[in-house]
């Protein structure tokens, strides 16, 4: 693991995720910028202190010596110590899984999409909701044609814990994600409207041909947009709009997305996440519950318990490293991965997501304009 | 009551609602443009045949007549009709209660708002959506400063009864609602997007300085919009968006406001009109219950039973009625109206919800650019 | 109308309840038993002086001598006034509409029975719960087998307004309804349980074949139940539990009905009562909606707005009365009337509810043994 | 680890419990009763062969023997099995993690309670529910004062699976929970109607006086009972209703807790843990957020993400590990354990539930006798 050192949020979900099917042994880390905290944290995890590394390059250059090397690594720095580590591990032969936003700029994604086809290496982004079996059962849904074809797409991510200026209090986590030197240039743009996005594309399989963004930044002194009002032009017709907010009361961690299409509708929460409603036109509404009834075998690969007992946020991001392990597996084997684990973002998506991005940062300066996102 | 013979969906609810607080009599109608089935209509619904008229141009004439005149009158008819009667009424010297939107163009609009300052009239505008006692209580926690100042405006009108091509089977609804000539030049955004709107307005009193519109139309041969995306500039540098829909399926009727300010978060939804949430930063949602512990006097005002006894779209369009009464007998005993009772839109709010359309119609047609709404 | 002076709560929602659908027209009144009050009370709602009578005797006896003679009597007294006048006016000759419960004995409630069936009147008994389309569709779905045989029926109707001593306060609806002399000697058990237990019978068609019954007062100084706990028998060798309370915090008028059958379960609640779910064992659980896709003519019959426009608590009150119209004007012309309007609970549903109050306070003296209700 | 060899279901839950807060490593095992598969299952977990026992005895014999020996074992064998290996394993000197319901009769679960006395080891029992956070916070607040004296309590615990015949198809849960050999003579009672009701302890610290169940078989020919009815009297004057169920079609796992008392209510339910209602009276209702505002410590100890990240059953199931995890490290550093860690249910918990399920056992054949539990 590089990043994630003793009381970071998101390195410790990573740690959780990837033993929670008991696929990944922690072995070895970079927990931290500075060489002592990242040793200090490593063996306060139990990581045996040779293995305890002061610098990702470090840990890069003597897991490569090693006959136990590791096989994978995590990254879960801030976005903008997220293109170093990884190509430098790619280019040591190691599988990444790395965290969202994938790079703060373009070229540095593109570089390390080109770095990943190059070793043919596994790659993991890890846009966790993706995990979630309903959001897989939706994708099936859709790509199933349950809902014909899609006309109108609506998704937000609504959160408060930044309605006042947490970032002046110290807290860690406001502190990075509103410093446009860890975060790069997009704020609630980057840590969630990017998310969003990828959850449209996951469950709908629709590109996106322009945008028409507008950025705010509602609390004082803060450096970085923390409201997105977007509008979508999708494929095919489609048309959406994206809200990303971090400054809602009320609003903890609101993921929410609704498909409309000529012969049904869909809607999925992320705070209820073992629901899944559809509405085919002319007929009741249909609630489905993760394991229970009628639920595709796509959620049913994604799903450890029965129906009725909850699972949660830690089980959608296991899954993607439980995928994961299998992707590795197969390449160690050198056959072709079950495919039911093959449905976790990887360097393509972040790609994607970086342009969405920078699309949308340009839109915004230019009051809104439509603004296509360059690959279509 | 002019418009709004058997059959009609909207005359209906007005008679109910206009009777269910036992403030009105329905002695005279021209319930439809032709002749012999306006009076066929007025009789059938116990109108006596000689107020059962085949105009509303008689109706006018006649009624002025009559020692027992009408006080009112209530114009339910499709959207290009109102300009018409609501002017020759007023002009006859009677109050007037008029279905939204209040005319297809701008020109009719200022000329009735001209019109309604001349005579002295009270006019109503029957954005029924404001009649709900929880609207009432949002718009008084708004005011009195629960909220702080408002950031961002979330604002939704989702239906999904025109997902295919009903007006084809020659459906009455579906048909004048989507057909130019009746309805003027806005489909959804005319039949819903102008409620949201005025909701926005009612609860935030916020003013709207440009929106950034993308009309669309899913449904093949349909000639008017069936989808609204919008972008809004808010006053005092809040931002909102607006999305209306009538090919949502699973959504009958789904009217939602979300409003987030400085201090707290609000949200109240259409189809479950007795709850409101508020949500004050960095303590627990509340739950307020139309009449339950808690909710204030304008609330109260608009309310006849007690919590727990659900009250439903019938009872917050009798609440205009209702209140509308008080001000014609206030205006006929030539005093103040109950303050209570001036919470109905009036025929200034029927010219921004033109000004609205025109705008959104404006906008899109020059691909979602920012557009004033003329009036800031 | 018998009772229901400016004030009560219930008088004024009969009188809503009869307007709404335009079927009825208020006349005459006793709306006390004071004959002052009686005749103000009755002024006061616009009823001619003439006809504002000073008691119910003196109403049935000069109304029975007018030529334009009211049809119907709607009796809205206190539980122990509720016997007198109904027998009164239908050896008059008037149909008549009765709050429940239907008497307070069962001797008084037999004898209403016994003069029903000799004078061959129209007699409803407002449970008005079953007037709710939802309700009348889950009767249906019942009926017609989609639930298969049914094993276990849970019902509840929980309050919170007698949480504490409001009846110390004088607050008059606390006052009647805590006093055994008003009340008779069924507190929440009258109030509320017999509304639980008729929605059972409703809905399921079940006769009851035993009851065990706990019934507790949680207020200090109250003199009658405030809370119900009961387990049941039914017919058919299903089991039930019923819960009434009036000091739960949290609930305003909760009644919720479940139904389990071998082949499906339902659930209704009046709070959201243009909800029902039913779930089809093996399937995934449907929601219907009132007027929604899917719902059947019985439903239809009960509502009168489109789907997503909610209805309520005055709404399905009137259903009662607009049915009740129905079966008066069908005795009057001397034909059967339109069967959907012969849901109504009648006179034999209030001997059916006295037995069950009997029964339970019975049973509950006897330390909650099981006591038939003496039908069956 | 006793029992939960490859396909049982709550084995699998132990383990990832186990693992998920890293506090556990799974080393050896006795995994079924036949040797063969009990070997063959441990080496499928990655258990070292020469610690792949064939029988519980041999695992305690030769687990006592070696230096590196185990700290702790789980047992989750069938009811039945319980007894044997938890003695043997707490005589011989280990700490002992139990599934519920303790025993299958008092003597032995008497037993078990002096084996722990005697032995002053740790002993949990796996009532899960009592790990979610919100469920410690719900305890909190009653012992708090937040709800005042209480008086109503209401718990269901209903689930579908069991609707049909089940155990004939060979589905190896439905076989062996509907076996008296293997279940004793409880079924859903044992099953999950012990899970309510120690839940009911768990939240309110009340005792129970005595009980009156109505336990009834619906499905033709099982040999246990699907459904339990029953009334309660609690401690301190309280009253309440628990219903337990196994063939409610739309109910997955639908465990939900209500307690009223004099000055607030509050609502618990499973299947959305992490909500938790509390509405005090006279005021608006307050919905509390696992991790969320207001929310206290005893639910920020059982908790490991922010809020709106939602937790399920799995993180509340390995809060009793963890929890117990640090009772087994205090008790091996012979100090204190943190007292957030003294939660999790004990041997006493177990004798209770066991004299639970004897006296329903005997209310219910006895007609719904009022049954003591004999303890108080």
């Amino acid at each position: 693991m590089v990043g994630g050192g003793p009381g970071a949020f998101i390195g410790g979900v990573h740690r959780i995720a990837a033993r929670l099917d008991d696929r990944y042994e922690l072995v070895a880390g970079a927990l931290a910028s500075d060489p002592d905290r990242a040793r200090a944290g490593a063996t306060a995890l139990g990581i045996a202190p040779d293995r305890a590394y002061g610098s990702y390059q470090e840990m890069a250059a003597r897991e490569r010596a090693r006959p136990d090397r590791i096989e994978a690594v995590s990254i879960v720095t801030p976005n903008h110590q997220h293109h170093g580590p990884a190509k430098l591990f790619l280019e040591s032969g190691f599988h990444v899984i790395c965290d969202k936003p994938l790079t703060t700029n373009l070229a540095d994604a593109l570089d390390l999409a080109e770095t990943v086809r190059r070793t043919g290496l596994v790659f993991g982004l890890t846009h966790n909701y993706t995990g979630y079996p309903l959001v897989r059962e939706a994708r099936a849904l859709v790509a199933g044609g349950a809902l014909g074809r899609i006309r109108v797409v609506q998704v937000e991510f609504a959160q408060e814990w930044l309605t006042e200026g947490l970032e002046e209090t110290g807290q860690k986590q406001a502190v990075w994600r509103t410093d446009p030197a860890q975060s790069g240039p997009a704020g609630c743009l980057g840590d969630i409207a990017t998310h969003a996005y990828q959850l449209v594309r996951f469950v709908t399989g629709l590109g996106c041909e322009a945008i028409a963004a507008d950025l705010s930044t509602f609390v004082p002194g803060r450096r970085l947009d923390d409201n997105v009002n977007m509008l979508l032009r999708l494929s095919q017709g489609a048309k959406g709009m994206l809200w990303a907010c971090q400054v809602a009361p009320g609003n903890e961690n609101n993921l929410r997305l609704r498909v409309y299409g000529e012969r049904a509708g869909l809607d999925w929460r992320q705070e209820d996440p073992n629901d899944l409603w559809l509405a085919p036109h002319g007929g009741p509404t249909r609630l489905s519950r993760r394991a229970g009834a009628g639920v595709g075998p796509s959620a049913a690969h994604a799903t450890r318990i029965p129906a009725g007992h909850p699972e949660g946020y830690l089980e959608a991001f296991a899954q993607l490293y439980t995928d994961l392990a299998e992707r590795i597996v197969a390449h160690r084997e050198r056959r072709s991965p079950d495919p039911a684990s093959t449905l976790v973002p990887g360097v393509e998506d972040g790609v994607e997501g970086v342009r969405f991005m920078e699309a949308a940062l340009k839109s915004s300066r230019r009051d809104a304009e439509w603004t296509s996102l360059g690959t279509t």
